[in-house]
Parts: C-alpha cells; structure tokens; sequence
C-alpha cells in the first residue's frame, strides 16, 4: 500500500521503517530533511513536501505536539493535499482539544481520521512491541487496521470517537509520571532511614511492582543515570499539562497529577528539561536534602 | 522448634500455622480467644497467656499496631517472660519509633530483636508466597531465617539495624497506596472521557504496569467492589501516617503521601473505614461527581 | 473628553457611569444591548456598535475573559477602527499571553495600550474605592491617567509593560482564593472541635486578618451565605487558571494555587459555579463529612 | 495576688513582668536560671523549684512543647505541688490530646485547668497587646479573667471545654503560616514578571490585605529579612504538625496544611530551623530558581 508518513523524530522513523518492512511503500516527510537520510538508505522514498506525503491514501503523522501538527496541517499545506477517501492516522500525544478541531477538519473534506497514540519507547518501536491505541470511525479504522498491527504487539480499540484514544494515552502518561515520584519519594524516604535506593527500587520491581514501568524508571532512578533521554522531561511536563487541561475541561479533580505539575516545574527550574523524565525522582531527592548541590 | 505466636488475626493465624505444618511446635496467644479456635483444631497449642507464649526460645509477634504491641508487652506482661537468649520476631507494621523502643527494651535484657514485616494479603500467606523483609542482630537474624524462609517465598535481608525493616515496609505500603490513587485518577479521567474504568485499567494492567500491585487493585476498583476487605482502609491510613511521621523524623518531604493522608481522611469522613483501602478510589470519583451518591 | 467604553456588565457599567460624572462624554457598547439601557438614562451614549465605541480617542474596556476580548476586537472589528494615536485602558483580568498579543497588535498600528486591572467588587466602582494596577507607555500611560484617578481611590503604577499589571492582577487573586481556602480549612478544624466557624472567624478577621479580605469572605463563609455572586465561582476558577499557566510560562511551582485548582473543580462538579466563590469553603466541609448532603 | 509561673522564655518572660506591674508577686522558675536574672532585678521573685512555683493558688505557664509541659508536671514534680482549688492557666502551643490528659490529671486532684493560648509576638506581649483565647470551667475562668485581662487588649472565651481554646490556636496559627505561603507563592510569580517582591507585597498589605499578619510577615519576607527570628521555624513546623494530628483526630482533610507540612520539611532540610518562620518563603523562591544558590 501507498503510505505518507509526517514526522519521522526517533519514533516516528522507526514505526515509518516497520511499515516498510512490512512490504509497503512509505512515502515520508520531515521538518528537517537530515532526519530522512538512514530512512531512504533503507528504502523509504521521501517526499518532496508535506503536501506529497498527504497525498497517499493512507497518511501517518508522529508530529511533536499541537503547535507542530497544525503548522504542518495548516501553514504546511498537507491538510488541502489530503484525498477525499484517504485516512490519517494521528499517532502523536496531542491534547483533546486539538484531536477534535483536526477531526472536524477532515470530516468536512471526507477524510477519515483515526487516533492512534502508542506506549513504547523508540526501541519498543524499532522491535514491533508498541501498544497501539486506536479510536476512530469504524470503516477507516478497519481499513488502517492490518497496519497497526504491523507496528504494535497490540491494538487496543476505545470506539468510534478519536478523543478517546488521546484520553487513554494522556491518562497512562499521568499514570508513569506518577510511578515515577511514587519511587522517587519512596526510595528518599528508604535512603533516609539507611536504605540504599536500589536496594528499594530492586525489592520493589521484582515483587509487587514487577511490571516494565517500574523495572525501566526503578533502574535509571536508581543509578541516576537520566542522560541519554528516552522521553525528555520537558515533554512529559507537556503531557501532564495536557492531562490537567483535558481534567479541567471535564471537571476532575487530580491531585496526585497537580503534585506532578509543581515537581516537573521544579525540575525544569534547575535544568533537567532535556534530561530523561525519571529525573523527576532528582526533586524529591534535592527537597530533602539528599540531592547532588541540594 | 518451640515457638510462641502473640496476636493470630487473619495474617497471624495464616503464618502459625504454615509454622506449625513446618514442623514447629507453635504456642499461640490472641486477646480475643475465638480467633485461636480453628488453630487448635489444625494442631496448634493455644497459650494461657500472652506470658506463657513469650516464654519460648523464639516469638513471633503479628500484632495491628503501636499501641497493641505496647499492651501486650508492658501491660500484658509478655516482656518480663521473654527469656535472655530468646529472639523476638516482629512482623507488625508499626511506627520507626516504636521498633527503636521495642529494640531498646530487649536489648537490657539480653534478647534479640529481629524485625520482620512481610508484603502479601492473608492468602499469600497461607500460600507460602509472602515477602519477608528482615533486619536485626546478624546471630538473630541467623538463628530465625530458617523460620522466616519457611513462611515465605523469598526474604529480603536489610541489614543490622531492625529500623530499616519498618521504614522499608512503610516505603513499600506508601507505593501500593499511590498506585491506588493513580489509577483512580487516570480512570476518572478516562471515564468523564467516555471510557470505562474496566477497559482503561485492563490495558494498563496488562502492558505497562502487568504487576501483582495494579491487577489486584485495578480489578477490585473497575468492579467497585471493597468488601470484604483484604486489608482495612482504617489501617492503610493508620500506615501512610506513620510514613508521614517517618519522613517528619529525617526531614523527607513526601507531597504524594500528603495527598493520600488527604484522600484517606476524606475517605473515613464518608464511612469507608472498614471497606478495603482500593475504596480510596470512591474519593477521585466522588469529588468529580461521579460516585454513587457524589 | 471623548471616551468609548466596551462591555458595561457589573464592573463596567460601574466604572462607565464614573467616568461619566466626572465630566466625560462615555460612548458605551455592550454585546447585549439590555445592559446599556440604565446607563443611557444615567446619560451615557449608547454606541451603534464596538467599532463607534473604539474609535473615541480613550477606550476603556472590561471583557469577560481572554475569548470576549478578542470577539470584540477582531470579529466585532474594534480593532480595526481604533485611530493612530488614540489610547486603550483594558481592565479585564486576562492572560499574560493575550496581553502580549494585544500589545502587539495595537503598537503597529501607532495605538498605546494600558492595562488597568483593578482590585474591587462592583460596589467599590461604584463608590470610587476600587484600587487600579496600571502597566503601559509612559506617555499612554500619563494621559489616561486623570481618568484612572477618576475611577478608583488610587492607582499603582507598574512600569512600561503591561503585562506586569496582568500578573500582579493574577498573584493578588490567586492571594485571594488562598485566604479563602486558608479560612474554610481553619474553621472546619475549628468545628470539629465545638467551636463555630463564626465565632472562630470573627476572632481571626478582628485580630491578625484584620482586612477587608478576611472581614468581606469571613463573614461569608460563616454564614454559608453564597448567593447573590459578588464574583462567581466559575470566574474564579478561571483566574487560578490563569495564574497557574502564567506561572507555567515563567517555570514557578505554585502548590497552593494546585490545591485551589482541584477544590474548584471539585465545587464546579458539586454546580456551585454561579455561586460566590466563596463557596469554595463548602468543599472543605464536604469533605470532612460537615456539609449539607455530604 | 500570689501567682507561680512556669517558663520565662521570651514570652513567659514578658507576661510574667506585666502581671508583676499589675501588683501581683509573681514565683518565676525556669529550667535554664539565667532566663530569670533580669526578671529578679525587675522584681520578680526567683522560685526554688517547679515545685515551689506550683504550689501558689495560680499558676500560668509558657512552655515549649508537649514534652516540656509533661516535664516540669511529672519529672519535675509540679503536678504532685498544685494544691486543690488552685487553678493553672496554660499559655503554651501545645496538642489537643496533650491537653485533655493535663486536664484529666488536674480534676483528680481538684485543681482547675483553663487553656489560655495567645496570639502575638513577644513585643505585644510587653505592651499589653496580646489576644489571649480562654477556655475552662466558669469559675476558674471566671478567677483567673483579671489576670488575663491584665496580659492581653482583649480576652476571647471559648467555652468550658480547654480543648477549644488549643484548637483555636492551631487553626490560627495554621492561618499565619498559610498567608506566608500564600505572600511567598504569589510575589515569586509577581517577580519572574518583572515586578518587585516589595512593591507587590506592598500593594497588597495596603489594600486587601492590610492586616498584621500580612503587614508584619510582607516586610519580613520583601527584605528576606529571617534573623534575628520571632518565632522561629522550627516551631512553626511543630503547630503544623499539631494541627494535622488534631485534623487526624477529627478526620478533616486539610491540604493547604499538607503543603505547609512539606514546605516546612523543605526548609528544615536547608538549614532554616532556627530563622523566623517566614523563612518559608525561600522556599518558593529556590524551587523556582530565584533562591539565592537555589
């Protein structure tokens, strides 16, 4: 099948390399055309523009945030190059607010449009071990379907609305945000009593929270080793503002992921923003007197 | 090997006897006689009294809290029996203040302390599958590991300083509580989304957080279903406080444990102390206006 | 002189009719036109539409958020009509960000640009007590001056940017909510000790809180007397909103501004959104088991 | 009148000198002797022992803590020293329960207890212009009035039972400490703005907030001015913490008191115990990144 495929950053190139793999013709546009090179090497075609990436009947984009999709939808001229007929399938974290007004877009124009956000890190992808989130209208999400599972280990479907998947996808990143300063301050409270925290962390991940969340951030949290980043903290500061708005705008009060809020503002506020998120864990650390310049 | 046991509740009970099965001869001890019934019955001596269990080379205490250790032993004259030589094995989850004391008071009198709280419900211990942490004196600890092995799965030495048993403990109780609370949090969110709290919390249970913690508790909130209580939400309270007063001792701030020190109070507020602490979760859904009755 | 006025609800149709009797010819618009009629008779001129209004030399206006500010300037074509040279006084409480852009907007056209939130409920306009924060060019600034003396019993100057008033308008605010919460938590400790929240709040509000602040929400809270709206709650929300992305955007932790964002929402998913927000103190209650229906 | 009086620190000293200047002989003792050496020269009479102090018809003090209190009545034989009929009038900060066990010990031995906590810093205390809140049985309140009248500008009853009296001071105490936070989180967010810490806070203690609290600790915090303390930080972790475990008793949520609770802990952990209290603020500001070596 003809792929387009926007944004091709560390997950998207990897995701754009297993749907070529997968036998099909990729056709993938970048920002900054440097990021093109390895994929073309290894027999992705590359797009003139966004718009020539758009005009594929089925169109991928893995874009970094609102701001980024619409400069590409709008300023870039990719939404006007999208077919009537054709499916985007949106795979970016984007807020709730902003996968409605892109749907709305192509429903007007008859373009399908599935939500499709995946937990994974870049490795996770390059291996074919994502979980695929999916909501959108029955028949594209059936048509895009056999391509997702080419990507992920599963597709996991929420229904026939895209927001849903986003809501999903926000509310398991609240979720790891909050494994993450649970250990933190678990971990600075066992230290404080002579506990070593990967003595902690380590009881921890091998008995009740013997699962990937706490066993990847147990480690790095452990080791303080937050550099180099597999998902920077400054994007998980956006993906827990994103929650909050999406609380907000349905009335739910959260918290824990306010407590999350003011400890990655901390972190920001000392330099961690391009740090790996479990850097989070420096700020309970740092308060209590334990941290590297405390 | 001769053991006394003080305090056979739900957990007590569970572990004197897989004690007993091992081979031990176990005098049993418990302030409202009825819960020694069915021991007897499966081959366990019941005590005369609190002293007469002290008495034994080794002691097992599992008993609900400071204030109950301190009965038993001060006022219930279990301290005057122990004999010098003898090892005491706490397995209560009780304050870094009180194990301090406890040690102290032993100590005068030539007996060993070793602190021994475990992770499991009571099913985990009648299974054999409990989690032992231990700390205390190297010739105690030594003497009593046998014993311990026979009661778990797997257990986890900490060290010299019985202290640090506790504080692991309250670490570890803190973290299941915040998973409660997260996923409270993220499923009120998915929920006001329009997905339900069963399909939000099966996926994440099953992929990044596939762990004992999240899909014990995961299921029991998706199915809003807190009674019987595997363990009081009464007592979840009474253990986060005390990791609250641990943190206040050695200067950790913990703004996770105080929105659950929070939560918790509401929670008793509206009558759930009796209810399994997963209950916790009704405060998340109430607050937003979900809850039955919100 | 000739000024225009844009929206005339509570606080703006106050601060109009001063501007009108200390000798000014006010030309006022309003979205809808009921508001206007009162002061019309008062002898304010009504407006045939926001671009006559915006087209006076001097133009105060008092909008209800960030989204009517622009409805009027860009849809309803104010700005556009604004003349080189003339000067505009915003008063509304609004974002830092949509300060900037309007700044932005009316320097290249050659119009100054003032902000002049100010501090005070409807009946301190009407009064002339309000106190004005004014941020702008020195020379816009000092020529609408007179008229800010006008309004309110002193004006606090903040420099040439007027994001600074918008900020300082924000913090005072978010001070306000704070000394809310502060009360309804005090007093709800308070009875649950046999003392009444009105006796409690009268000592406080007569001694250390000795201030209009503590005296006008005290009084309030005691007597759980929230209707009519001064301020509603939902508005109030919207500025720690507002005060929590300014500090997003500056990279400050604000925990006190978090626990306000989440009783909000909790009192907006209770329908207390047009009630005064002092009814924030309902939550506090509600939640210790004290409130009505808790 | 013959008066003992317990603990002449700075505030038992200056209630101490005035009820002598009011014509009373006053029985001072304090456990370090040097406290009392200007109170001699000024006339007060050194008393042997605790003892010798307790044993005159009245008895006020001014202790530390709670440990202090149990100090002086039991190790150092105050209690066994009261004579029935007497009536001791309690100043000190201390625990709801600490209070109702000193009052439980006291109606045994027929002696009257009245809690008489205060609000004011050792200045008032001198010039007479202490708020002093009272609580006890109608007649010994009603015998030791004048005497309170004689300390304070204002005597505020608050029924027979003390414990109201502690809670009262708790919950104003925990107000104190919550303007703080409150003054620090907002002029953080008013400087990464541009504008000053001194000219916000000045705006806001002069308008809405123009009360004692906010007047004294504004100045306070505007000049970072924490040494020499007036109430030092360390004890004002101390009132939080007692208000949180009087909120625990009486199961009442109080998250503006979490936070405080952390943010003290926070401080304490940088070296800010023995600062004034308001030395909370630095707190927000280092967290922000504006702290001086934050």
């Amino acid at each position: 099948m003809q792929i387009g495929f926007l944004g091709t950053g560390g997950m998207g190139a990897a995701i754009a390399r297993r749907l070529q793999t997968a036998g099909h013709e990729v056709h993938a546009w970048n920002r900054s055309p440097g990021a093109l090179r390895a994929l073309v090497t290894a027999g992705v075609t590359a797009a003139p523009d966004a718009a020539a990436a758009a005009a594929q009947p089925v169109v991928f984009s893995m874009l970094a945030d609102d701001a980024a999709v619409f400069a590409v939808l709008e300023q870039g001229g990719a939404l006007a190059a999208f077919k009537p007929g054709a499916v985007h399938v949106n795979m970016a974290t984007i807020s709730v607010a902003a996968a409605q007004k892109i749907q709305a877009l192509h429903v007007q124009r008859g373009v399908g449009y599935v939500a499709a956000p995946v937990f994974g890190r870049p490795d996770a992808a390059a291996s074919g071990k994502l979980h695929v989130l999916a909501a959108g209208a029955p028949d594209a999400l059936t048509r895009v379907r056999p391509l997702l599972e080419a990507i992920g280990q599963r597709v996991w479907p929420f229904g026939d609305d895209p927001v849903r998947a986003n809501a999903v996808k926000l509310a398991g990143n609240f979720m790891l945000a909050a494994a993450i300063e649970s250990m933190a301050e678990a971990s600075t409270l066992a230290q404080a009593h002579g506990v070593a925290a990967a003595d902690f962390l380590g009881l921890m991940s091998e008995t009740l929270f013997a699962a990937p969340a706490y066993k990847t951030y147990g480690a790095l949290i452990a080791q303080r080793r937050y550099e180099p980043a597999g998902f920077r903290l400054r994007l998980g500061f956006k993906d827990i503002s994103l929650a909050l708005t999406a609380a907000d705008a349905t009335v739910v009060p959260m918290p824990f992921a306010s407590v999350l809020r003011e400890n990655f503002l901390d972190a920001l506020a000392h330099g961690a923003g391009e740090r790996d998120w479990s850097a989070l864990a420096e700020v309970s650390a740092r308060r209590a007197g334990q941290g590297a310049g405390s």
